[in-house]
């Protein structure tokens, strides 16, 4: 196996910091945790780690939901696999728009047939509970209402509890896009009463991208028990995935689980409660405040008000004519320092600084202020 | 972030040597490689190591077509993407089942609402191409015929030259699990025309699960184009992931591809080519050749008739009233030695053994002989 002559040479990726909408700068105990030798999936071994990680996300999720376990794959693979488990055809669902990921939430409910009705709120702004209710009002036969807690496309922080809570006095199920928010923000699914969630790893977790985690209540396991039409994608049902992921040491095979980065979510999420929750949730706080001090000294203006901003995911409005991309090139090779570019309406007008997880701390305040500051005076 | 207590212990798991039906060994520079630092997934170099990975992929696969790369999830996501992304609602298709994998194809031909054309074939024996083209010439309207080249449930090589061409004969699409035979057993996606596969890369490429290598032929891409409704599932429809992995070096975000296991993936596909694909085929053959014969002197029986047998799955019937969990609980807890159980109507009843990428090597097929010979002994 091991033929003396490579034909290609090895990948030796950049040495970066990553200060985008994620990935995050992963620890390096994470990424020596994912390097070590590959168990089965069934292993007695590995089960044990399943169940470690379930608590793990149970405690980072702020829930005792039985149905808690990371998705095999990207966010956007939880995201739908939660729409795809919630919604049957033709029922109605609110999608709360203030950015990206609630279009993309849209997109998601209309192709599985459900009918959507959208709550729009401009890009940069926190979901408005008012118009929410007043959806709410108006259309008594929605089932489920969803929305983005941290919307990663402008950094707007909505207010998860008082949605929540709207969702439960309506009786309908709350659906919480919790992707960039997760570890980094106050989330508190069961006191606040949310329904079913998802999020990802890349981001406050400081983990390599390539896993959801997902929590349902068990309103939400009722709603997916009593289905009429099974779950279109077999990849997503969560009634068959809980075979595997569900409690108890007979585990039903149902696809191979990516062993090595759950290795890695493992090693983060102790991380993560090393630190403690809380105090990750106020070191976010703590070090955005710092950045805005410093961007605002640079002369760029945040897009969202001070009172609905995301700690972790800092937009600001560009200056008229900056080529950004060639600064934003500028900063990658010079500094090796990667931020994010503005999505949609937004693209060329903003950038998206991130402060998340391990790529949230003085260092990374202090270098992202100086780099900016030199590109953007020269 | 570096808090001095450790409040739960890291996982360490324990060395194994996997001869199960997948994950397989994989090597310390695939390990390696997946440990190195993230980057972004829109990172120029990410960008390259992209471009790379696809065409070691083409290469693997032994075609040319455009659309060919890893979707962001195991097996069981790029399988179910192929169908998603062929099929439409009430289009006919014809699914050969010989085992729990073809069995599967038609759960999601199903659930996405295709009118299924089954061929069955016994459970252990290859797909009979006389009875596919019975169907064939019986289902006029059929779009798509889709096989299981290597049925990781029993160890049977079906003939996929002979079956794509039947499909190319009657005017259908053909859409083949490669999942156990890429880079273990021959395969030429271009010169047999077959028009969809995909494969998982825990098996012959020994790569950690979480990645599906797909292609599709231009026939693929057009039926794709020419669909009347949108794939049903957002995340899986090729139309918008191409937009981030087709060439050129505008790349759209789609979804956060799973950087560190595509650093695993490419280090893995330098592995196999650096050993030469033709090689790694006959490298597979010759160790199966020498694991049959050790285990029939074992008095084990193979499930599958000799010229149907697929070299790197090793199925053998079990001796009566043997109580298999517990000797597979001894081949892991004296030896550190998995393999697998039976699957479905075959639980308690066969042995699965692999040989796959680097689990197929002298050493591996002795000391699988070994152990077995001790546990069945006593």
């Amino acid at each position: 196996m091991n033929a003396p002559t490579p034909v290609l040479p090895a990948f030796v990726p950049p040495r970066r910091v990553l200060m985008g909408p994620g990935p995050s700068d992963v620890h390096p105990r994470v990424l020596a945790a994912m390097a070590q030798a590959t168990i089965g999936h069934l292993d007695p071994a590995f089960i044990g780690l399943m169940d470690d990680i379930k608590r793990l996300l149970q405690q980072t999720f702020r829930t005792s939901n039985e149905l808690t376990m990371p998705v095999s794959g990207p966010g956007s693979t939880g995201m739908e696999a939660c729409f795809a488990n919630l919604l049957e055809p033709d029922d109605t669902i609110i999608v709360c728009e203030n950015g990206v990921f609630g279009g993309r939430m849209r997109a998601m409910s209309e192709r599985l047939g459900a009918k959507v009705v959208t709550v729009s709120d401009p890009w940069g702004r926190a979901v408005d509970p008012n118009k929410v209710e007043d959806a709410l009002k108006a259309n008594p036969e929605a089932k489920v209402l969803a929305f983005v807690q941290a919307e990663t496309s402008t950094g707007a922080l909505s207010d998860a509890k008082t949605l929540a809570a709207l969702a439960q006095r309506y009786g309908v199920l709350s659906l919480v896009d919790a992707v960039t928010s997760l570890g980094g923000s106050p989330l508190e699914m069961d006191a606040w009463g949310i329904d079913a969630i998802y999020s990802g790893t890349q981001k406050c977790l400081s983990c390599p991208p390539g896993l959801s985690p997902v929590s349902f209540s068990p309103r939400a396991v009722e709603k997916l028990r009593s289905r009429k039409v099974p779950v279109r994608s077999w990849f997503m049902d969560f009634s068959l995935v809980t075979a595997y992921w569900g409690g108890g040491a007979k585990r039903a095979y149902h696809h191979t689980a990516p062993i090595n980065a759950l290795y890695g979510l493992h090693e983060s999420l102790v991380l993560l409660h090393e630190e403690g929750l809380e105090h990750s949730w106020a070191r976010h706080r703590q070090h955005h405040l710092a950045l805005a001090r410093g961007l605002e000294a640079l002369g760029l203006s945040y897009l969202v008000p001070a009172d609905e901003r995301l700690p972790q995911l800092n937009a600001v409005r560009l200056p008229e004519g900056l080529q950004e991309d060639v600064l934003r090139g500028r900063l990658l090779g010079e500094y090796d320092l990667e931020i994010g570019a503005g999505l949609g309406e937004f693209a060329g007008k903003i950038w998206r600084i991130g402060l998340m997880g391990q790529s949230c701390s003085t260092r990374h305040v202090e270098l992202c202020l100086e780099a900016l500051g030199k590109v953007l005076q020269r």
